[in-house]
């Protein structure tokens, strides 16, 4: 039985209790988790509350110790780990020591960031040097796991180690499909917390599969903000529950995208077979449950478009079903997919071969003229899956007009030649107003970790395009500028003492 | 009549209008506004999107450019604005003069910022710096003057100043109470937008005595981002209108505070008339219509304290009433310091003097014990004018715990002596989380423009602690980091280019 856990303890007060499932073979796994009660989800965050008293004066160097043993207690789990990931969430051994190598090195960025204090933008009023200012952390933060990245998305994913990097409490609502994987996780962020002496409550870990568990976090007031990746359903909900609170909190919510690629006419002609089997892979990648998934390919009909189409329909036929990882995710893919279908004027280019295997998907490819694509904005919704949309458009004109009427992305792509890099100033233009991060010959799928990222993006990309959810910047999202004016040298924090 | 300005026009499209109160003589200005109509707002907006396109290409140089002229030609109109501004708010000459050189200095000082791109983050990722991160604009902000900062705060105050640094339009809504002033202000942007060949919708003013202008304008799709200093309903209106968009948007709103003064008993021993001298001058400036007026003094109940108390309040009895910015405010004014006085056990310890000029407001102060203030939150309300409240204490854990359950603020101030430094460890923590800027022995009025400065807190002080509104920092609130990956050198922003 997996409990909750709430800084230094386990606690199950309730009585009802959960399992996941395998999504290869529909059955549950044998792991059993608690759901956490109203009174649980309370004590944690109170928890959290006087946790914070203490952890955010304790210093960076402490703090980057601590994320560093959160790394060395994850790692030491081992293997049971990485099975436990596979059988809830059907993704392969490569992708969970993949996904687990990009969770450990996120931990290590965010100790490395804090180890010196240059990340609090340290600023001296340049007369008489009585105003200084630094950057310092809000108090308790609520983290809701993505179903999606169960390792660098989740309980000790980027909004974990950045807020805790930034010398904020995490209170984490594990996500009910890999729940077992993230009660793992949290026993060992509970052990690093316990071995490097941070105060009890600094993390806490609420099992549920309802909605209202994290409903009640993010109502409690001792939470300051919210972190979210997942559905524009699900993070608009976290948003409006927020925003309706008494006190107001921030949330960044990313929300997923279809990630417009803008493919010219000179690339189609060059290399339409090259680009083709790019695509293929990138749309197929983690059975194309990425966020940054390319959804939505904009071409202008032509011959060498309509070769481009046939050549990545064939080059996807050869791709291996996947397992997707959880059955309502698999059905949520048929649904969505079969609503783009039902639309006018939609040409299914690719599919309706149904998966052979439990929850598993084909690829689909569907082709659409741009005066349709226009006009119906259901053809704008994401499918989450291995999908992709060719938008077939009349002209350079109509392209346009699709990109800036297309709602906030994560991210765009454009596809081109050396010949065409003259002509594309005004495509870079509105791209960039639709998008957090624009790809040049490239794709979009594979989020770098680095401060040069941006991961966020106009609504509903994010709830906040002025924040990014990955690359050292995102402890930003945790902290606000704290003024001292006038204060004597010993009450100021070390990092704001004359040198 | 002054019309509304749209771009380069100007507009009156409606048949309603209005004109503004000298509030010393409660007779109506000269000066008439025209209300701006749904088709203004609509237009203003629309316009503002379509100079997105073209301003956010506008060189940084330019800018800086446009923000000086901007200055230059608001210099230029010389007396008649420092008349109309006085007649309006009924400040006196020196406070208009040093309230046009404040504004005049934000124009500069974000000018100056952006002058260089460092302000941007520019940021490579460090292997083969293919990732290019910068900061950009976000798009046109809606910007609200202030009632108490016709200059400062208003239409060409910090926070159009800082839009407009960034390569935003800016659609402002004149406040209704100083809208001639605006409108004048206004002209100088058009007049100066002309001059250097800024895009016609940079900027527009919109007038307007009603709520519905202001609602219009924040529902607008081409808003993105709004930027208000006034009461917390206005700016929770304002907040809660924007975030129920079906694209939620940005709402930076100060609001006010009560800004406590915790003064030491041996501060008081040591310089009781002292420190009743200084703050009987924080609580009059600008007859105590400042955001940072400080309303709240916390004492533990002793001699001392009797002694202190007595002395400020005989020290306010020698100040001469002042006329407050218009009779609403007046109004205001008098029903919020009745409501504090018609709470149990709260002490007049000065005042129930009305002004004899017109709008005219003597200073009040009263005084509560610890435990009534503690337990009745009405006592927290701001009366915004001439006010404050001296809490007596049991004890140091009242106080503290007085603090702990303090709404958001400001601004805190410990007033103390050299041999009090080692015990306030504690009192300086409990105050970090609960504002923005911590003053010793100061006062808080008095808001310096610079780097190291933080003008917000946690709400209701601000909607979002984690932006200021004072400082050069200020710009963050209108940008977003934006990536470019693996794009050729000539399609990068001039900034982002090698070398």
């Amino acid at each position: 039985m997996n409990e909750n856990i709430i800084g230094y303890h386990s606690s199950a007060l309730g009585n009802s209790s959960f399992k996941t499932i395998n999504p290869k073979t529909n059955q549950e796994n044998e792991t059993e988790l608690t759901e956490a009660t109203r009174e649980e989800v309370n004590l944690a965050c109170a928890l959290a509350a006087s946790a914070f008293k203490k952890y955010r004066r304790v210093s960076g160097k402490d703090r980057a110790t601590f994320l560093h043993t959160i790394a060395e207690e994850i790692l030491n789990i081992g293997d049971p780990l990485l099975e436990l990931y596979m059988s809830e969430s059907a993704l392969p051994k490569g992708r969970a020591e993949g996904e687990r190598s990009r969770m450990i090195g996120q931990l290590k960025s965010f100790a490395a960031l804090i180890e010196k204090e240059d990340w609090r933008e340290i600023s001296f009023e340049s007369v008489e040097n009585k105003i200084r200012k630094l950057l310092i952390p809000i108090g308790p933060i609520a983290v809701f796991g993505a179903s999606n990245f169960p390792f660098a998305f989740s309980t000790a994913g980027g909004d974990t180690a950045s807020a805790l990097a930034a010398g904020n409490p995490v209170v984490a609502k594990n996500h009910p499909m890999h729940a077992g994987t993230g009660a793992m996780i949290a026993k060992a962020i509970q052990t690093a917390a316990k071995k490097t002496g941070m105060p009890d409550g600094v993390f806490s870990n609420l099992n549920s599969n309802s909605h209202e568990v994290g409903k009640n976090v993010v109502q409690n007031k001792h939470i300051k903000a919210v972190g979210f990746t997942g559905s524009l359903k699900g993070g608009r909900a976290l948003f409006d529950i927020a925003n309706q609170r008494d006190e107001p909190i921030p949330v960044f919510a990313e929300m997923g995208s279809i990630n417009p690629v803008v493919i010219t006419q000179n690339a189609l002609k060059e290399r339409s077979n090259e680009i083709a089997s790019m695509y293929a892979d990138s749309i197929t990648t983690g059975v194309g449950q990425f966020c940054t998934s390319p959804g939505l390919l904009l071409t202008i009909k032509s011959a060498a478009s309509e070769a481009f189409v046939s050549e990545l329909s064939k080059q996807l036929q050869h791709k291996n079903e996947g397992c997707m990882l959880h059955p309502s995710i698999y059905e949520g893919f048929i649904n969505n997919r079969n609503t783009i279908l039902a639309q006018d004027e939609v040409n299914a280019v690719l599919q309706l071969k149904e998966g052979e295997m439990a929850n598993s998907a084909n690829a689909a490819l569907v082709e659409v003229p741009g005066a349709i694509f226009l006009k119906n904005t259901k053809l704008h919704q994401e499918v989450f899956g291995p999908f992709s949309m060719v938008v077939s458009c009349d002209n350079e004109e109509q392209l346009l007009e699709i990109i800036q009427n297309l709602e906030g992305q994560l991210t765009a792509t454009i596809m081109a030649e050396e010949s065409d890099v003259q002509t594309l100033d005004t495509l870079v233009d509105a791209l960039q107003d639709r998008v957090g991060r624009l790809v040049y010959n490239g794709v979009p799928t594979g989020v770098e970790v680095c401060e040069a990222m941006t991961h966020g993006g106009p609504y509903p990309a994010s709830t906040d395009s002025r924040f990014t959810a990955v690359g050292t910047n995102a402890i930003r999202r945790w902290v606000r500028p704290f003024t001292f004016q006038n204060l004597p040298e010993s009450l100021l924090p070390n990092s704001l003492k004359n040198a």
